[in-house]
């Protein structure tokens, strides 16, 4: 079998966090190699951008922080996630270019056209193998974000904006169903982590 | 008159920082409202990426840096270079996309074509309406920049990948030959200051 490229996606709130450890512990009960990576950030580069755009202060442009992300991007998959695949081991990573076209293109209004004129420059024709995609309905993920952590710029936006990130991420799984497993999230935790357990199950046993 | 969009562009070691000042002068001595800029730079995230490229032990990848270099010039545009000419504020750039096509293109071989698609996504249709190129054999070049500084990463590279530099750089002037002037700066510092400024009288007679 070739490693694997999963990505876990969603809104913030939508339990991302909780079944990353889900999905850590099902490769180690297998003794499965796996790296765990997330994204911005997974680079000194990309930690440097990633705090730099999530700083409440941070004054750059809708385009600039696009362009940004996919700089970290490229650096993350150059120096991270290919030499690892290489190798032979999986990976997984906390967000990927779906967040791209969720927050930047749904939430702030980048054309998806225009986003995937970058995804194709810094990616060729690279994709996840399997994206792991947790639905919550707004109310819960508000809720979630508040009693959890500080918000930062992003979570600072209104409720608006998060419908329509939500709005894009069940597009595009929509849109490339092969590569999507879309997973409720708005249940109690051990379910939640049964269906992520089994959408790999699923994956690996078909590759 | 349209404020005008002027770029200087050149190898290291061409005269560039002597003729920037040539230019200045040149407004001044008019009472022309202009702006002096550069390139990578310009903004706040600007110098922070020029800072973390030029580094010596910058470990950035090729595509990654190109990412970068547009990046930092969406965010010159929007805060920098646009406002201005919007005001009716002409501005001179010390280097542009130009520097992208001859630097990371014919010096390290990302292809035209690429850089294309990323100047397209960044300017759009904006172009400079003017650019000066500073046109020096190598020997000048090298023989300028150990006399006058430190190196720095992209002056540490070979006398061949300046010599691509230098090829991509008057490649694209005799593409566009209706936006570029090549000054052969291999002369005197007064005759290259007299060519400067004639490009400049013809220029602003023109519009």
């Amino acid at each position: 079998m070739q490693a694997q490229f999963l990505t876990l996606d969603g809104i913030d709130g939508s339990g991302k966090s909780t079944h990353l450890e889900t999905m850590r512990e099902w490769f180690e009960r297998r003794g499965m190699p796996v790296l765990f990576t997330r994204e911005p950030g997974g680079t000194p580069l990309g930690e440097e951008l990633r705090r730099l755009l999530l700083s409440p202060d941070s004054r750059v442009g809708l385009r600039t922080e696009t362009l940004l992300m996919f700089a970290a991007r490229r650096q993350h998959l150059e120096d991270v996630i290919l030499p690892a695949l290489d190798k032979g081991i999986h990976v997984v990573s906390d967000r990927f270019t779906d967040a791209t076209f969720a927050y930047q293109g749904g939430g702030r209004g980048i054309p998806a056209a225009d986003i995937e004129v970058l995804e194709n420059w810094v990616q060729g024709s690279l994709r996840p193998n399997l994206t792991l995609l947790l639905d919550v309905p707004l109310e819960v993920s508000f809720e979630r974000i508040a009693r959890s952590r500080e918000k930062d710029r992003f979570e600072q936006e209104e409720a608006e904006f998060f419908a329509r990130v939500r709005r894009a991420y069940l597009d595009r799984a929509a849109a490339h169903p092969q590569r999507y497993r879309v997973i409720d999230s708005n249940r109690s935790r051990e379910e939640v982590r049964a269906a992520v357990e089994a959408a790999l199950q699923a994956h690996f046993e078909a590759v």
